[in-house]
């Protein structure tokens, strides 16, 4: 499965609104922003004594994880039932495709089923798009990560979280450090960066864990942190995939944390007051030393609070924006 | 465990009204009409922006699967939620029954609960209707499929297709195809076909994969596609249950596939404007080629959108007649 | 992991509301009636057609169940959704801990997702206070279970139990029989009952299933039923915790029976109108003769009704404590 070259063809609507919520590629930043607007507006709901809004009331959502990951599917869950869905969670891996059934069949009934939405999450790159191709009018599809390609709500919920911290992102500069290579996140939000206008994106790894065609994607390579990380605004430490990888690409756990790994003392490259970012689930002492994990430049705990935000924003767009399209749809 | 010669007895309260829906035995037209014509009502809730209706609001459900599967548990889990009740997923087999309870205190701790309905799946046959004879009259009893002998929402969810596609039942000529002896949804067909007034109720299979009283139930037996496909209104392809085989009845998937999968060719023998039907899930190639499945005779995906309503009428209609019986039986 | 020596300082807050529940330690009797009372009225909406109020409508509460049990789980979740709350189950041994996250990652993680309520169920004594005390403002912990150390919940059911048939603890003579030692039911239970101003507690074990400082809690020993028995106004049978059995304290489970197990025979020792009660699930046959767990003097399926009202009890009370000390301490 490989993704389509106009995922906007599949992703928005014929207003331009969003109808699925699949990558980044392609969306503008008037879109962007709006994401991260609406985002805002439910921060504010999670404030609140009572943390429910009725967006979604009446809708079922069907969090569909053909790969288990516990830590997503309950933020999603949780940011469903705040917009007053019903929420059905599968795992498919292990129930109906081992009767037998493909794939198609079981979508073809969930969606019988008067699904709305389909939170999807796969091993495979393009999953998401392959199944947003062949969905009816009535279901919107929001990718919750596919193989190496994207994790766009991940990356949404990152942007969402340094423009709370900086105010804008004209003039600033962004490091990404660790696993490029194995990281869905990364190419989202690479892309999210750029987008939204950041001075310059840079990366910071060792050359086993870069992808081939990295500086297509709009971004400066270095492969130290006493470079890399020179009076940036933005750190943002990947998560060392180690389930991922697959040979020895790295030479070990504590060899990547004495080059890649962001101390105290590597954090000092940076700008004073740079903010520290990962999406965990964090690997202490592999990734990040524990004092900068949970000291003041931190802002890891801010990204799971946003992350609620950022998946109601796009479960509701999406939800709006299917509507939108069946009603223009509709004959008089 | 065997089910009891009257079944009514159970399932209907004093004013004949349905508390528990165990099976068809027993229920008559007016019951099996009141029924369709409930779920009709709901069919259009499920088209609605908002498909919720508060007719169980307040009200626990429990799922209690002894056996497991995913879809009937969905399907009843996301027909609880459109009618408000609050709904307990409990897998039997993997809690309580492993410290070594009996199934029996587990019943009387979950009635404790003051739960309102189990939706009951067992492997065993008659298991709902021992379940219901030990009851509280605070809790009604849905039998989602018990060993070999009936699976009843599945065999409404198919009459309510019929009725859409045909408009009556008068005059009508259906064939069931396939592995009768293990199916638990062709005797609730069966029963509810010549309940509702078909003209002839065919089965098509070789003679291993029949019951040995099967003509008792008021059917003709056909061991040919082309005989028991002649000028039929409906035909019902019913899964090939490989789990359940015991022993070797068939020879090949392939041999079967070529006596009786239902192909385009196949299908020429039946009426131009016959209705395909299959439980699901598909195997394809095996019951049932894909053009057919596919085709534009296929109705199978009506199947599983009726099944919701199907599931939600008679969880309200056993709902309401509990509380009849409660009322009634409650001195002034 | 050990637990504090001021429970309250804890479990407390600055009005001296409930804001956790953790333990019974420290809880004076005026807490424990208000619990009780407050129960109490849960009981009314257990029995309404409609069986839900909105005291935590909008609010988030995690089963964080680092150990099996769905029937304690049931239970909760049940309990929380009456209360209106959106319920997220999380069976944390299998789940992010897997992916080499700490704890307090974990638990970080799931307040900054705005969580309310933590329901911890935990093998290691301590583990909820332990949470308790690392925890922001703005989430209550409940004990649900930790190692050998407490089941609060279950301990004041019970109180509720004795309370509905007795009347009152004044001049009630209460008999604890079985494997005290690895019993965190028992400890809450004592607790419980002389701070409610019972005459007497008693527990009836072999040595072997006592621990060493049982007379320091405030009970009488005795190591026969005969004598144990005589003349007592309820007996508390305890569940044999075969699974936490190490080594061979115990000859045989038929001896146990022969010595402690409740017969018809035993129960004759006790009043006429003593009532008995198991905290389940029951081994018939083990502790108890089934013709006692199902005999006219058994409370055991009230003390499951009961389980649900003294859940939504705590749970509404720490909310409220909790919604209380954020005001407080909230400058004008």
């Amino acid at each position: 499965m490989a993704h389509p070259k106009e995922p906007n063809r599949l992703q928005l609507n014929d207003q331009g609104r969003l109808r699925h919520f699949l990558t980044l590629d392609g969306l503008d930043r008037a879109t962007l922003t709006e994401i991260l607007d609406t985002a805002d507006s439910f921060i504010e709901v999670g404030a609140r004594s009572i943390k429910k809004v009725p967006l979604l009331r009446g809708k079922t959502v069907v969090n569909l994880f053909f790969e288990a990951s516990t830590r997503t599917r309950s933020t999603f869950e949780l940011a469903a039932k705040r917009l007053s869905a019903d929420v059905l969670n599968l795992n498919i891996s292990t129930s109906a495709t081992s009767k037998g059934e493909s794939l198609s069949d079981t979508l073809q009934n969930l969606e019988a089923m008067a699904s709305d939405m389909f939170v999807v999450r796969h091993s495979q790159s393009g999953a998401p798009h392959f199944i947003a191709e062949s969905v009816t009018p009535n279901v919107s599809i929001i990718n919750a990560g596919d193989g190496r390609h994207a994790h766009p709500t991940q990356a949404m919920l990152d942007m969402l979280t340094i423009r709370q911290h900086k105010g804008a992102f004209e003039g600033l500069t962004v490091a990404i450090v660790g696993d490029i290579l194995h990281s869905r996140v990364a190419r989202s939000q690479i892309r999210a960066l750029n987008t939204l206008g950041v001075s310059e994106v840079r990366v910071i790894a060792p050359n086993t864990l870069l992808p081939v065609d990295i500086e297509s994607l709009g971004v400066s390579v270095f492969s130290t942190m006493k470079e890399g990380l020179d009076a940036v605004d933005v750190i943002i430490m990947l998560r060392l995939q180690k389930e991922r990888m697959e040979g020895a690409l790295l030479p070990s756990e504590h060899e990547f944390y004495e080059l890649y790994g962001l101390t105290t003392e590597k954090l000092e490259y940076a700008k004073p007051d740079s903010i520290v970012m990962h999406p965990g689930p964090i690997n202490r002492g592999v990734e990040i030393e524990s004092a900068v994990a949970d000291g003041p430049q931190s802002v890891i705990l801010n990204q799971v609070t946003n992350g609620i935000a950022v998946r109601m924003a796009v479960m509701s767009m999406a939800m709006s924006g299917q509507t939108a399209a069946i009603s223009a749809a509709t004959p008089e």
